[in-house]
């Protein structure tokens, strides 16, 4: 997905949440708006707006000189999920289409995104999703190439929505890669946020090999493109994948929930909507 | 009021829609984007935000041509709101406090307001500020200074608000000056929008001199400086003129509905709060 007009007022507003987040030094965080204002002229509208959340978060990081702002509020998320994953296994246990409601489950754990600058509540989103008209549903589909995938490419979000991506691994019940983020970025979901949320017992965990908030493909390791060009099936979480992937040339699942306007629009579907959604299939 | 943290995505956000109102020529607006971005770093933060407002509405004339974006849905505010006046007379006639009924309706004219972002509904808003409280309620004070006063200075804010203004002029009984921005800026009332409103039967019309969204007086003419510093009485009306006047050391009223959470955190108010306020009684 390119860079719409409307991505520009919220880099800054991203730069601002995440500066607030890493400092209270209000010089530090009027320095960092600075430089995220000037580097709007130097955005290409046909990169992908990862790209340059990549170059913002590292901004951040470099001027506050904090490596990772969301560190504490990802570890209370994990934890308020774990707390959640009894609950969650027995709404699976008593729904009449387990692997529906494991999907569901996925998709309302993408309401943690600390990206978007919306609030959430996890367990009211959840209960919510777990009944909420699908806008886009390729469930057949989805169903179709899980029976026929030896394995599958899962494509983490967020910190706390791990732990929601661990029941509906659980539940496929096949081999799984779990991909993070290299670095700490935003509160997606690095290897230590992985193995906290359980998905070592569950899923072989490896890294995208980029600091980016979402699968961008020529930022990403050797080693994870092999994966992903040779993956039975993959499942992508949450917005920032999608932003990178919605134009690669192979079969994508996208699981997530539509939190701004803009993938709103790019996906045909309204804010707020939930999606499961294949393409190249 | 200084500039916060908070104002700077904002104003990107404002000269994306103000840009968004002049041109459809993406290029043109992303050039306008990136040259307000540039601004950011150059912005000092103890000047109020329509200072920067004023650059920023001035790069959106120079970048796109276009003098005022907001020219037709001005006129169309105005019209509906003429077309609400037999209507709001009638409250007036109907209510126990015809001179409070006639401040409700002066405060729910400012939620025709495109310089913060929010949707309205005039006929929807004028029905809930008719009840709603007031957080700030300096009611006692305008009596008092009302009763002294031989003649008023009265500030507009936006066009079609201009005739809800109208009324609470006309409730008051006594010789008004009715303040307009020298140019078009966002929405806000000119001679000529003040003029359609009929305001001309009511009040005397002057410009403030300045271009500014906001009464900042540094930058307003030394003949409205006269009439400011020996007015017996000051109505300032919405977030501009407040933002610009907030800290002077004369007498001011505020009547006004705080569209943004900084304006309301500045009020000690909630968002969404309609305020009567004196500064210097």
């Amino acid at each position: 997905m390119k860079t719409y007009l409307d991505c520009l007022p919220c880099f800054m507003s991203q730069a601002l949440r995440a500066g607030r987040m890493a400092t209270k030094d209000e010089k530090k965080i009027k320095e960092l708006l600075d430089s995220v204002g000037c580097m709007i002229k130097d955005i290409p509208m046909d990169n992908t707006p990862p790209e340059t959340g990549d170059l913002i978060y590292q901004k951040v990081r470099k001027i506050t000189g904090v490596e990772d702002p969301y560190k504490k509020i990802k570890e209370s998320n994990i934890n308020e999920a774990l707390a959640l994953y009894p609950k969650l296994k027995q709404a699976i246990k008593n729904s009449s289409n387990r692997l529906l409601t494991a999907i569901r489950i996925a998709i309302a754990g993408n309401v943690i995104d600390f990206g978007v600058g919306k609030e959430f509540n996890i367990i009211e989103d959840v209960e919510k999703i777990l009944v909420q008209e699908f806008a886009i549903f390729d469930f057949k589909e989805f169903i179709y190439q899980l029976e026929k995938a030896k394995s599958i490419l899962y494509l983490g979000d967020n910190a706390g929505e791990s732990v929601f991506d661990k029941i509906l691994i659980e539940e496929m019940g096949k081999p799984v890669t779990y991909v993070v983020r290299d670095v700490p970025v935003i509160n997606d979901v690095t290897v230590e946020d992985a193995i906290r949320s359980g998905l070592d017992e569950v899923a072989e965990i490896i890294s995208s090999g980029s600091s980016a908030p979402g699968t961008i493909l020529n930022l990403c390791s050797d080693a994870f493109l092999e994966r992903f060009n040779n993956a039975d099936m993959i499942i992508s979480k949450g917005q920032g994948n999608y932003e990178g992937l919605s134009n690669v040339d192979r079969s994508v699942f996208f699981l997530l929930k539509a939190k701004c306007y803009v993938i709103a629009n790019n996906l045909n579907v309204k804010e707020n909507d939930i999606v499961l959604k294949v393409i190249n299939k």
